[in-house]
């Protein structure tokens, strides 16, 4: 659970880097900023600030905002049904906009040869992309992946068909993904 | 057709107006601008210029870049087949990232009660949306719609389904969307 106090120095530090990078926002927006510790209670190691755009039944966009080395952990879009229509698993497009996104997807690759500081959540999958501002990669479903910002955090962009947190998988059995913050 | 030397300045301009707009590109993305005239030969009135960052099967996203008052001309995204399978037409939201846009959708609304000017190809809707910076409206398929920037331009980002424009319809007969610059 986010402590009401951490929640609102997140909010205050997401704010600010949403200014800092010129990504305008309403006043309605800056009070709809989500904050996940995803139940870890761990937030500065594992966590993940959110803006949504917009998510429809056909697509979706976000803002993401990291801290400094803040992990999103591990997990994958399964496909589903929902309201007894099978739906494919999601695919999402990552766009640094500020800062360095250390991403680790699938494939070949080594826990010892990562850029990534290892996080307070397990992680099996070390094919790493680095992203640097403007870059992005775009990530099919039902594949496992986490991102960690370098050390000045990370603004990065998503654009994807519709999201369904709830139904997102998690390589950590601890973590829940609904959002809670002390009330 | 877009002439060499207007394509070169116009791409200036857009690098320029991402450039201030912190809005940061690949090399790759800055070779990588469209300039549509739309056949008409009359860009500054009507015309468009775009970077796609990505356009899959399922979802794509684009900054769309538009100089005061220019138009991009009134269309609608059908549904439609390909490769034999049926496809929904397309849904998109714009986002204002900069400047003021100016969105005419089906709906209530006369010509005469307009904050846009009169674009040198024809229009039929007028149910009019005022977008500022940090504002966005969603579209849905088979709606017919135009927009136009306001004094200063307007950088406005798209969140779509799968963008197939050589299949967008168009309300004025003379457009053709295959882009064309001088060679």
């Amino acid at each position: 659970m986010v402590k009401k106090e951490e929640y609102a120095r997140t909010v205050a530090y997401v704010l600010d880097a949403f200014a800092k990078a010129g990504i305008i926002l309403t006043d309605a927006e800056k009070g709809n900023i989500e904050v996940a510790d995803f139940g870890l209670s761990d937030l500065d190691n594992v966590g993940l600030q959110l803006l949504v755009y917009v998510n429809t039944e056909r697509c979706c966009a976000k803002e993401m905002v990291l801290k400094p080395y803040q992990t999103c952990p591990e997990h994958r879009h399964m496909d589903g049904v929902e309201n007894g229509v099978p739906y494919v698993g999601k695919e999402e497009t990552f766009r640094v906009r500020r800062g360095t996104c250390y991403l680790y997807v699938d494939g070949e690759g080594k826990k010892e040869d990562i850029q990534a500081r290892l996080p307070n959540t397990p992680v099996t999958v070390f094919h790493e992309i680095v992203l640097h501002e403007g870059e992005q990669y775009t990530m099919h479903p039902n594949t496992n992946h986490w991102f960690q910002a370098g050390p000045e955090g990370a603004i990065v962009s998503e654009f994807s068909t519709k999201s369904r947190d709830e139904a997102d998988v998690f390589t950590d059995g601890r973590i829940r993904r609904i959002p809670e913050v002390e009330a």
